[in-house]
């Protein structure tokens, strides 16, 4: 097919096909003549990965090269490479204002303990780490890492099914547009859920005492000089 | 207490605490002198309320002062003030193309099926309805809002776990803050773990099944012309 319809079929723009021809994300097509080449549908899985990668996953064309260098490399082994395409869509950790080196070796210990196998670079790792730093900070320096055991026993069950979700491998580039549109959507989806959810039960539970804690709610009122 | 005992107490620098009480966030302190005040924990409790706004929750100025407004407001409704400041925390949508008008019917039948009552102007609706968007985008039109089923089921049992967590109401300003950081740490740990979680399981599914797929990569020969 020509530029124009590998447009239409893909939904890029022709300006973005062209910029993802002289990066190199995407590879020519065949050569027809000095203005024109040919485009197969490997031109096209490519397209709807980048679009993918740009568009769900945010990523910046940098790290867009990093995935097809992954892809395009020597490794044969794919959960590496399906690896290297999921780090680099983050999640980039809490910021805090402390460093997180004992907690990150807590949490590296605590996988262990959950008989999770994980790649120790993995950004979650740094993640959550810092949520631990940050919850010592808000509740307490007592906080164990234990306190994501809830979270944890329950999203490894989810997780096992989101790969049923995923399928099987096919293609690679399009099992990694599938794993990467699923990880972002999914992530997005499990924040909606979980607040419309925790809106619900608080209302459960909290409409009811609100004549009682209205009582507790402080009327202020200021001085009239205001020093500081 | 001074003001600087204040700040050490609350983990607060002496501008962000004057900058407070310029914006009308933090009620002034007990008239003692022309230069000094007298500061009570009911000062401690604010300014560690909008250190967990602003850090915790990134929030603007702007939607720190929404959610003091809804807490000195005439409110007796707990569920309603916790509310507004858990709303202000977002989430923002899924940016995408397309409107989802039909999306976001589609999110408030299917919360209404589940048996959540949730404010609709809830950001959370607008966020899952883009998502939806998103997912018909991807995976085509005929993906169902029960795509979230397995997800939804899941965290509505762990939602009410979380107000456990987050205990008895208490003094309002604690509660907001407990919910806040309880909020926001906890969207990060989920996914952290999420990722987690799938960077196992597809490492037991997929390492086996590299050698098959890696037969599947196509290495490809750019031809020595680049025309586009």
């Amino acid at each position: 097919m020509k530029l124009k319809e590998l447009c239409e079929v893909s939904g890029c723009r022709v300006p973005t096909v062209k910029y993802y021809l002289r990066e190199g994300l995407l590879h020519p097509g065949a050569h027809v003549n000095a203005r024109e080449a040919d485009y197969d549908a490997s031109h096209v899985e490519r397209l709807r990965l980048l679009r993918a990668l740009r568009e769900v996953g945010n990523l910046s064309i940098a790290a867009v090269g990093n995935v097809i260098d992954a892809i395009e490399g020597p490794s044969l082994d794919v959960h590496e490479v399906l690896g290297s395409a999921v780090h680099a869509l983050g999640p980039a950790p809490v910021e805090t204002t402390a460093g997180y080196a004992a907690e990150r070796a807590e949490v590296l210990a605590y996988l262990d303990e959950l008989g999770w196998i994980v790649a120790p670079e993995a950004p979650a790792v740094d993640l959550l780490a810092s949520i631990l730093a940050r919850v010592r900070d808000f509740w307490g320096q007592g906080a164990d890492v234990h306190v994501f055991d809830r979270y944890a026993r329950a999203i490894d069950g989810l997780a096992a099914g989101d790969l049923d979700v995923i399928g099987d491998l096919g293609d690679l580039e399009s099992t990694i547009r599938r794993m990467v549109v699923g990880t972002v959507l999914w992530d997005n989806a499990i924040i909606a859920l979980r607040r419309l959810a925790a809106e619900n039960q608080s209302r459960r539970r909290y409409t009811s005492l609100s004549a009682q804690a209205s009582a507790r709610k402080r009327a202020h009122h200021p001085p009239p000089a205001s020093p500081d």
